[in-house]
C-alpha cells in the first residue's frame, strides 16, 4: 500500500521496531509517555505523534503543531495518513486524540490556507479537510477525544467526530463551531455532526451565533460527555477507552457505521460541490477582507 | 416592487419621513414606544403595527387584533406584507415579534375562517397560513419572539418560527400545539418545527395529547428559551436581539438558511397537496361539528 | 376475518361471553385483576393474556411466558394476533402492555430461535419480529408500557414502541438495547426507534456500548417517561391511559401516524433486505459461536 510507504518511523525514547515490540516488566506504565519500557510502537510525523500500545491496542495520537495546532494542509495530510495506518493495523483497536500543545486542543482550520492563495490551493486544502473528517468520523476504531485545551471551529469538529469526548475542567478552555463569528460558514457536514450531538435547536442557535462554550457549559449542552481535572485526563481517557473496548469489536463497528452512515454518505455524495462551494465562497473579496481583518486581529493579540 | 406600494405609512407619535431619521439626544429610549424622539419609521396596518428603529435596525412587529390576535386571513395577509417589506428594507436587520393585546400573544388560526365557509375560502386561507410561515421561518432577518401572553396552536407556530423565544414569567400563560384537543391535526410543517425545537419524543407526546405548557414547563421542555418578568420583556428582547445582531449578517443568514432548508423545502414541495389536505379535512361534517362545538364553548366561556 | 377465528376465548376468573359484558356495581375495580365483577372480556393464548375492559375501552395485554418472557416465534405470533384483534375491535381504544412474570418485562428475542436452526427458520422468525413491531409501533390505539421488570434488547423495543413508558422504581430493573454486548447488532429500525426516543447522541453511545440503564438512569436519559413504586404501577398506568384517551381519537391517531410514518415506511420498504441481512448475519459461524457462548453463560448463571 502506497500510504504504508509514507509511514515515518522515528525513534522515540526507546527505539522499537514495528512488529517486534519489546515487552518488559514495566509494561503497565502510563499511556501518555511517562513509562520506561512500555511495549509501544511510537511513530511521528512532523505535526502528529502516534504512540501505539500493543498490550492494549490503544494508540494515542497527539497534535504537535505549535503554537495552536492549526489544521494546516500538512497537519491534515499527516493526520489522515496516521489514521489510515492505524485503521489497517490489526494491533490497533482504539485511538485517543489529544494535544501536545499546552492550553489548546486545536484552533481549527488554518486561516493562512484560506487567505491569499490560489483557487487550486483552496480546493486541495478543502479536499484534505473532507478526507480527514471522513477517516475520523467513519473510523471503525474507538475514538476518544481528550480535549486538553480550547477547541474552536475545526478543532471542535475533530472532537465531534470521536465516539466520546472528555474535556479538561477548566472554564478558560472553550469549544464550539464559531465560524459565523469569523464571517464564514460551517459547511453542512460540520452542521450534521453538531445536530447529531446536541440536537437541532441547540445547534441552530449555536451555529447562527458562532458560540464558544466554556467547558462547564459544553458539558451542560452535551457538546462534551465528561469534565475531568486536567491532571487526570490521561487516566480517565484510558478508563473510558477500556469501557468502549469491552464491547465486541465487530458488533460495535457495524453499529457505529449504521449510526453515522447518513452523515458520511451526505458528504460523500456532495464532495465535489462542497469543494466548489468552499472555493467560490472563500475566494470572494468580502470573505478575503474578513479573514484579513481576523488575521490582523490575531497578530495584534500576540503583540 | 408591487408590495412596496402597499406600504402604509401612518404617523405615529412624531411623524418621521422614511430615509431621514431624526437623531437626537433622546435616541436611546425604549424600543416599545416610550421614547420621545427616537429615530423610528412607524407603519401600521389595521392588525399589525411595525416600528422600525433605524439606529439599531430593529423592527418591533406588534399584533393588534383584539380580543385574542386570532390569525384571520386579513391579519395573515397584513403580517406577510409587513415581513416582506422589512425583508427588503436595507435599514432592517431584525424583528421582535410581540403582541399589543394584554395576556395573549396569539390564539392561533382564526376558527371562523375554517368554519361554515366555502372550499375556495379554506384554500385561500390555508395558502395565507403557509405564506406567512414561509416568510417568517425562512426570514434572513433575526427574529425574536417576545411572548407576552398565551400562545396556543398557530400562535405557538409563530413563536417556533423565530430564532429565539422569550416568554413572560407567568404560569397563567401557556404555549403549545394543542390542535388535537380541538379534534384537528397540526400539519406536517407545524410538526417539523416542533420536532426541530424540542426533539422527536417530546414533540410526539406533545402533539398527540395537544398539550399546552405553562411558561415554566415550556422553558423546561425547551419550547421557549428564556423566561423574564413581564415588565422586563422589552429590555431583555432588546438585549437578546443585540447579541444576535453582533454576529456578521451574511454568515448568520447562510447558516440559518442551511439549518432550516429541509423544513422549508418540505413544505414548498408539498404546498398544493397540503392545501388540498386541509380543505378536504376541514370540510368534513365531523370536523365542522367539532369546530362548531368549540366555537360554542368559547362563546359560553365569554358569557 | 381469518385472524378473528383464531381468537381464543378462555375463561378467566368469571367467565364472560364476548359481546355481552356484565356490568355491575363493582365495575370500578382495578384493571390488573383484583376486581370482582368488572365488565371485562378476557382472552388468552398460551403466552399472551388479554383483558379488555369494555367500560373504559382499555385492554391489558400481559406477557406470560416464564421464566423471562422471551420473544419466541410462538409468543410473537400470538402477540401479533392479539394486537390485530384489538385494533379491529371497536370496543378497544387503548392497550396497557405489561408482564405477568415477576421481575422481568421481557428478556427480548429468544436466542434459541437464532441458534442452531435452519435459514428458513431464521427468516420466518425475523419476519414475525418485524410484523409485531409494525403492528405495535404503528397501532392506532393508545399504547402504554407498564415495565414491571427488566427489559433488555427486544424487550426494550416493545417498550420503545408504545406511546408512553412507566417503569417500576427499582434500580435492579434495567432497560436498553444491549445487542452489541451479545456480539450482535440492533437492526436499523430498533435504532430508529431509539434515536426518536432519546436523540441521536445518546442512542449512538447506548447502542455502540450495548448499555443497560437501571430504572433511575433510564428516566434521566428519557428512555422511560415516569418511575413509580411497583405496587402503584396499575393505578398510574390507568391514570396515564385516561389522560391519553381524553384526546379525541381521530385527531390523535392521524397525529401519531404522522409522527411515526417515516420509521414505519423505512422498515416497510426494506423488509426483505432486512430479513436477508438478519439471516446471513445470524448464520455466520462467528455469530453462532458467540450466541452459543451466551447461551452457555446463561445456563451457568442458572446453575
Amino acid at each position: 500500500m502506497a500510504a504504508r510507504a509514507a509511514w515515518v518511523c522515528r525513534a522515540w525514547r526507546l527505539p522499537l521496531r514495528a512488529g517486534s515490540p519489546r515487552r518488559g516488566p514495566a509494561a503497565v506504565g502510563g499511556l501518555w509517555g511517562g513509562a520506561a519500557a512500555a511495549p509501544r510502537r511510537p511513530f511521528s510525523n512532523d505535526k502528529v505523534r502516534v504512540e501505539l500500545e500493543e498490550s492494549t491496542g490503544v494508540a494515542v495520537v497527539k497534535l504537535k503543531s505549535p503554537p495552536v495546532n492549526s489544521l494546516s494542509l500538512e497537519l491534515l495530510t499527516e493526520f489522515s495518513i496516521s489514521l489510515e495506518k492505524l485503521e489497517n493495523d490489526k494491533a490497533c483497536r482504539g485511538v485517543i486524540l489529544t494535544s501536545a500543545v499546552p492550553k489548546i486542543f486545536s484552533a481549527g482550520l488554518d486561516i493562512m490556507e484560506m487567505h491569499g492563495k490560489s483557487k487550486e490551493h483552496y480546493a486541495e486544502f478543502w479536499k484534505a479537510v473532507q478526507e480527514l473528517w471522513l477517516k475520523l468520523y467513519d473510523s471503525s476504531l474507538v475514538t476518544v477525544a481528550a480535549i486538553n485545551g480550547s477547541s474552536p471551529a475545526g478543532g471542535c469538529l475533530l472532537a465531534l467526530s470521536c465516539d466520546y469526548r472528555i474535556m479538561a475542567e477548566n472554564p478558560k478552555y472553550s469549544i464550539g463551531l464559531n465560524e459565523t463569528q469569523l464571517g464564514i460558514v460551517a459547511p453542512f457536514w460540520f452542521k450534521d455532526a453538531m445536530v447529531s450531538t446536541i440536537g437541532h435547536r441547540a445547534a441552530e442557535r449555536s451555529l447562527q451565533l458562532g458560540l464558544l462554550y466554556p467547558a462547564p457549559d459544553a458539558l451542560e449542552i452535551g457538546l462534551v460527555d465528561k469534565l475531568v481535572p486536567e491532571e487526570e485526563m490521561q487516566s480517565v481517557a484510558t478508563q473510558v477507552m477500556a469501557q468502549w473496548l469491552a464491547a465486541p469489536d465487530h458488533a460495535r463497528q457495524i453499529t457505529k457505521s449504521m449510526m453515522r452512515k447518513a452523515a458520511v454518505e451526505h458528504l460523500r455524495k456532495h464532495r465535489d460541490s462542497d469543494i466548489q462551494n468552499f472555493v467560490s465562497f472563500v475566494s470572494r473579496d468580502s470573505i478575503q477582507k474578513s479573514l484579513q481583518m481576523y488575521v490582523e486581529m490575531l497578530k495584534q493579540k500576540k503583540a
